[in-house]
């Protein structure tokens, strides 16, 4: 057995154990033409007439003194990107998470299957996948540079709130006692490996997002943006400041939307709203749908082009807010790529 | 020209810029029977009896409240990883990255050519990458779970110190005075890019880090580990911890190595310890060596076997401790492939 094992990566061991997939073991080869990482954005820092304090390095360990003073890199943003040799999308790809996560949420799902990220470069588009300003491998400043703090997600909090549980309450350490969704999609007893790609995020640092995400399009771009949740406010409002860039737009579940005074600059953007499944009765996300249904609405009076898509109604059940996990979630990729081909941006 | 640069990726117009290998889109497809990430490691933190506190959350926002109180998840570590179709490496290839720093290390380099990460690929390496716990997509706790502060490296500091300038002193913001050292291999003009690569770092987690790299090894090994810096100390730790998981180590300027008094457990993998140009004649580096000679001593007193490139001996010049992304990595990287493969460990 150990043999057997010998070589096989985690993930797939981890698919076998859900019972999942062999099958993707035999699918096909991803051929790639090139693939690398860069960072975009980013500016140098300058802390001075900082007064030098002393700090704990290590807990039980002496105060030390620091000098905070000198120069420091900040705000610079991660990209990694995959390029098929068979590339049939007209334009890049570009994926945004959402807040307190990273790229990660495009990789494999939290029992190990393929994620979207793999699902688009096996469509053939050239893919780029980015961890927002002060997440992950953007690496964050220090409280020299941005004097607030970060907050961090307690274990039950997106249990309850992405839709997996059923609200508030619904968490419960024994998996016998949780209130999970009647249906869910989610692979809900991997939920610590979900929790595991969580990363701490700050709620002072939109400018420099913003600013990062502009300085990758103006890089990358003309390109089609797929956005889920927070990186959906950040898209839109993206969009509204480069509209010649940005050929179409996928929200999944966009938290808030743009500025919809700014909505008429997205006139000749063709633009996908996707909504999961159990929208209508959590306030949290019928609060954003309305919104975003207002921003729709704002595009749409500028003579653009806004489809929406609630699955439940395409009969496809039981997604909640971490839809590119979900079991089902190739099903809704190809709800995601049948709209990008049907807009002619894909063989 | 705005058409001929649609979806060229920026790695490959920085290498353009640069002067670089216009062959690198040339080069073969990289085939791919899987990829994917997960996370290894972690644990369940309980923050409990802690004082709601005020914080800001906004610069020049508001006090608000904070309860810290609650379950966290904590001390998780993220891996990449990447199978080649056409399998040459005998055992999965484990690349660990030094501090400072995350897998993004052994990506594309600064000037946007290809790093080791696709080297080995190409060569056949089922290849994984990681952050070690607290950097980049692993995610990092709250003060009340480490009751430390991160440090953050200032913009000159790895100039000076990883051996492109040569020593304190030799940054300089104009770049016609910056004392670059003597032929440097570092694609210095690009030195921004390499600082957006860095990410704060604790002092204090050194346990959380081993156990996450125990829990990866338990996990994903008998495998062969390629260690850079402190990448290595925790390399070595890990070996003499599991000897029968490790079949093979290559130490790229190991930081400090492992326990001498545990060297011997070591007698049975193959090691080979690698250092670049320079070294003597900067103190810090002659320690580490020194360090790592009398650790590589011990192994061989126990019998086991040891080999020391020092680059500038084979008649490689020029390298930094930052080699994997020097002009001449490839080279670099052809030296660790012979080493590997003389052992038996890929055809």
């Amino acid at each position: 057995m150990r043999r057997l094992l010998m070589g096989v990566p985690l993930g797939m061991l981890l698919a076998l154990a859900a019972g999942a997939a062999l099958a993707q073991t035999e699918q096909e080869p991803i051929v790639l033409r090139g693939m690398g990482s860069f960072h975009v954005g980013g500016r140098i820092a300058e802390v001075k007439g900082k007064e030098v304090r002393m700090i704990v390095r290590q807990p039980g360990g002496p105060q030390t003194k620091l000098d905070p003073n000198g120069q420091y890199m900040v705000e610079q943003m991660y990209v990694q990107y995959f390029l098929p040799k068979n590339k049939k999308g007209k334009l890049p790809l570009l994926l945004w998470h959402g807040g307190g996560l990273t790229g990660v949420s495009y990789e494999s799902t939290p029992d190990g299957r393929e994620g979207w990220m793999n699902f688009f470069i096996r469509k053939g588009w050239d893919t780029y996948v980015s961890d927002a300003v002060e997440r992950g491998r953007s690496g964050f400043a220090s409280p020299d540079v941005w004097p607030s703090e970060p907050i961090f997600l307690t274990y039950q909090d997106p249990f309850e709130r992405f839709r997996i549980g059923d609200g508030a309450g619904s968490w419960n350490a024994d998996p016998a006692k949780q209130k999970v969704l009647p249906g869910s999609q989610f692979p809900v007893a991997t939920y610590a490996n979900f929790m595991k790609q969580t990363v701490p995020r700050w709620l002072s640092t939109n400018n420099a997002i913003m600013a990062a995400y502009i300085d990758y399009v103006d890089k990358v771009c003309p390109c089609v943006l797929l956005l889920h949740s927070q990186g959906a406010t950040f898209g839109f409002q993206v969009a509204e400041q480069r509209p010649d860039k940005i050929k179409a737009i996928v929200a999944v579940e966009s938290a808030t939307a743009g500025v919809v005074a700014n909505a008429p600059k997205l006139k000749d953007i063709p633009v996908l709203m996707l909504f999961g499944d159990y929208v209508d009765q959590h306030p949290r996300w019928a609060t954003f749908k309305k919104i975003d249904t207002e921003y729709a609405n704002a595009i749409k009076a500028a003579g653009g082009t806004v489809d929406w898509i609630n699955l439940p109604e395409i009969g496809i059940k039981g997604n909640g807010h971490m839809m590119m996990q979900d079991k089902n979630n190739m099903q809704v990729a190809e709800v995601i790529q049948k709209w990008l081909v049907g807009k002619g941006l894909a063989d």
